[in-house]
């Protein structure tokens, strides 16, 4: 690894490098009007060709989101919408000339919101912004009722003997602390997923959390709550930040808040969900892929625009990109958008998620994915790259390295630790990963809320990303670099 | 009126004046100190003692607005919680040393939302943030249904011919400008106020806004519709802004956007609500009074924080710092937090609101009120001042100008046109009325939307709002000058 000073210098004189400029006046045109070049073009150039393209707005990326979103509203693992939108992604690939577009159901036990409520009760009524947890049970029919214990922070409430919570509704409340890299809803989202059993195994009745998100909206941040013994076990719910304010406030007045929360959530263990898989065949190794994933599922608030509609159009536009080329790279580049990503469990009875289930129905294809990413963290533009430590340093790298300078990505200089959710699996089983890193600034202030609607999909970083994932994927497509090591790859089966 | 150049010429000259400079540097710990000056002190030199208390953070503005909106919450009309907040008011301010305080009740009929619920139906339903319009009549028990008739503008819909809109559903899709005086407020509420009549008389079933707002969150801007014959005709409802322009979509991709609309609003004819009154006697002439307006109720959903928590802390929070006052001025500063401005109608059965009920309730002392003026325009800074017509230009105006200068104030340069809706009646009838006009370019983010809460007031220009009504409320009160005219007022009663 690059010590930082290195890779400040190398990003300057990237950025300075004449190469750079060339590049934005390069032939978009050529690869727009479909015509063979004269001479042969070298993979770099068709890669600024690409970038260039996609820059200029000519990837399908923002109508794919828009109409994505449009038709099918909130997409919930599951769900009737969810199944609808893969039907239509599915038909929409095969009109855009995407190979062997199809769709790959599994099972899926989902979880349904219901109606659902929070109030401050007392000698002055209140009504609180909550939101169901995903997974959390449903309450009573006339709701529950109980005084409210805050706790700053997971371990605070893990510090709480048992029984302590008896009869209690217990709260954290921690801040989340807004950063670039995402790396403080990392630090907060233990509360919500370890929040609920925490909770009932100190006596709680029922288990709300601080919205861990960075707005300051009356808008609850959803997600889901992790299994205990094969279920989340009480009642559990978002509060928005200015609620969570609000209780605060009163708990310093002397009062102690009580509330009274209600849902109507409910399981329907005969669903099923789907991945929806498509590929540019490759024209010398079709048997290998790259793989670009995202998520066609979304919570059930918003309408899914920047988690993960984004996604989709994102790598769905660099893939129709990498399609429409005059010459096609060797190897297949594969888009896969997974199904019932937001409701993923390390243990989930009764059905899988998408990245399980497209992991275990490719087994046997596995060990001839040479490289698999995920787009999954909205729209903001990308800021660096991460590879696969086998090509982190060396000419791939460089070349790469040259080729997103111009849209100021910082060179490589780590491998992914957490590549997704939904390609997990397929890393898990030896898959190769690299990450285009997106700036998460503001990406938490909407994520799993009712405000995840289109019109917060900035086209124009929409377009920057499709650019990088037009190059990434072009580039290792059209190579025949090994990603896992330095060793070849094992032949092709049979067939 | 000056020219707009002339009026910069002027700002230039006062900011760059030394007497700003000397005024950071006065005296608020002799006014802290409640220390009596050993020289008499000029009126212009307490006017900047006050001002530059309120910057320094010493008015009670702030924990006014956190306590009223913490322990209150939403303030309704003709609410329990209004009521609350109004004793507690009176409570508060006769502790802070005001005089008189006191509530005067009237009678109200109530407008109580209920459960509501808005979506998309068809092949892919879909959810819709919706919001009751205030007043608007409940739907049937099972809701109702019909198709979407989207109109860019109000005129468009008061185009359509009668019997056009028979089982529609009527929607005007408005974008509200953004503008710092609120001009974008003035020229979209028609739609609000006169959409559901204008929508029933040709037919529809149901009317349904672009909510009046200049946000982008699934948060829908509730408000009042106007009465037609003693009632809003229809079920009336907003949508928050993405919700309107995921109808306009579907809408262009070929779809006539069919919704579900239900709404269990009620009225409750035996309600009541009040005016909190008090007064800070002024040593002269106590029966001659300045007014300064603001109002307690708020819409259901936030918890009027911006609205109008925020003017009702204004207004105390300088009738404090005059109260504190070594000497208090001549005339008396009167206090009035008004109930039920949000369901002002022109004509309403059934009850006042208080801006009416006070103009009725002290026709006998409105001759004496020598100057009014209203604060319900959030938390942003004022930016100028407006001041009847007979004290626009002279002493007075000049005095104020230089005071107001250090506060990044414009010169006063016309005379209100409409003061606010409170002290409208009273104004009617008579009272000179000035305004202190606050930057509006965001208020109407917020505005009548579940978040209007604490977190969003801004303290610093809260405490610059302080500081104005501070300066001017003193001005005026320890003066001897006519707002009515150059004409002397009439003799006080005979009591």
């Amino acid at each position: 690894m690059q010590a930082p000073s290195d890779r400040w210098n190398l990003t300057r004189v990237r950025i300075s490098c004449p190469a750079v400029l060339r590049a934005a006046a390069l032939l978009p045109l050529l690869l727009l009007t479909g015509a063979h070049a004269a001479a042969p073009v070298s993979p770099d150039t068709v890669a600024e060709q690409l970038r260039e393209a996609a820059l200029a707005g000519h990837s399908v990326a923002y109508a794919w989101v828009s109409e994505l979103t449009t038709r099918f509203g909130p997409r919930p693992a599951g769900s009737l919408n969810e199944q609808r939108a893969a039907e239509w992604a599915a038909a929409r690939l095969k009109a855009l000339g995407f190979d062997n577009a199809h769709v790959e159901r599994f099972p899926l036990t989902a979880w349904v919101r219901g109606s659902e409520s929070g109030a401050l009760v007392g000698a002055v009524p209140q009504p609180l912004v909550v939101a169901a947890l995903g997974e959390s049970p449903p309450t009573p029919a006339d709701g529950l009722e109980g005084d409210v214990v805050i706790f700053p922070s997971l371990a605070a409430l893990q510090a709480a003997p048992p029984g302590a919570l008896s009869g209690k509704v217990a709260m954290v409340n921690l801040r989340m602390v807004r950063t670039q890299d995402g790396a403080g809803y990392g630090a907060a989202v233990e509360g919500r997923t370890e929040g609920p059993r925490e909770a009932a195994q100190r006596g709680a009745i029922a288990f709300i959390l601080r919205s861990t998100g960075t707005d300051g909206h009356r808008l609850a941040h959803t997600g889901t709550a992790r299994y205990a013994e094969g279920r989340v076990p009480i009642p559990s719910f978002a509060l928005s930040a200015p609620d969570a304010d609000q209780l605060e406030r009163l708990s310093a007045l002397g009062q102690i808040p009580r509330v009274h929360l209600f849902s109507s959530a409910s399981y329907r263990s005969d669903a099923y969900s789907q991945n929806v898989v498509a590929d540019v065949r490759g024209t010398k190794k079709p048997e290998e892929y790259v793989l670009l994933g995202a998520h066609l599922d979304s919570w059930d608030q918003g309408t899914g625009a920047i988690d993960d509609g984004a996604g989709t159009a994102i790598i769905v536009g660099a893939a129709k990109l990498i399609r429409d080329l005059p010459h096609r790279p060797q190897r297949t580049v594969r888009v896969v958008l997974f199904g019932a990503e937001e409701v993923a469990q390390p243990v989930k009875p009764g059905g899988a998620f998408g990245g399980h289930a497209y992991a275990d129905g490719h087994r046997a294809e596995l060990e001839r994915h040479v490289l698999a990413g995920e787009s999954d963290l909205g729209t903001e533009r990308v800021y660096a790259v991460e590879l696969p430590a086998a090509q982190l340093h060396g000419d791939f790298a460089t070349r790469l390295q040259r080729l997103l300078a111009p849209l100021a990505i910082l060179p490589p200089s780590r491998s992914p630790e957490d590549a997704g959710t939904d390609v997990g699996p397929s890393i898990v089983a030896g898959v190769p990963a690299f990450t285009l890193d997106q700036d998460a600034t503001h990406y938490f202030d909407i994520h799993h809320t009712p405000d995840d609607t289109l019109d917060k999909v900035d086209r124009g970083q929409l377009e920057q990303n499709v650019a990088a994932w037009a190059v990434l994927a072009w580039l290792a497509a059209d190579s025949d670099l090994n990603f896992r090591s330095a060793g070849a790859l094992p032949p092709p089966p049979a067939d």
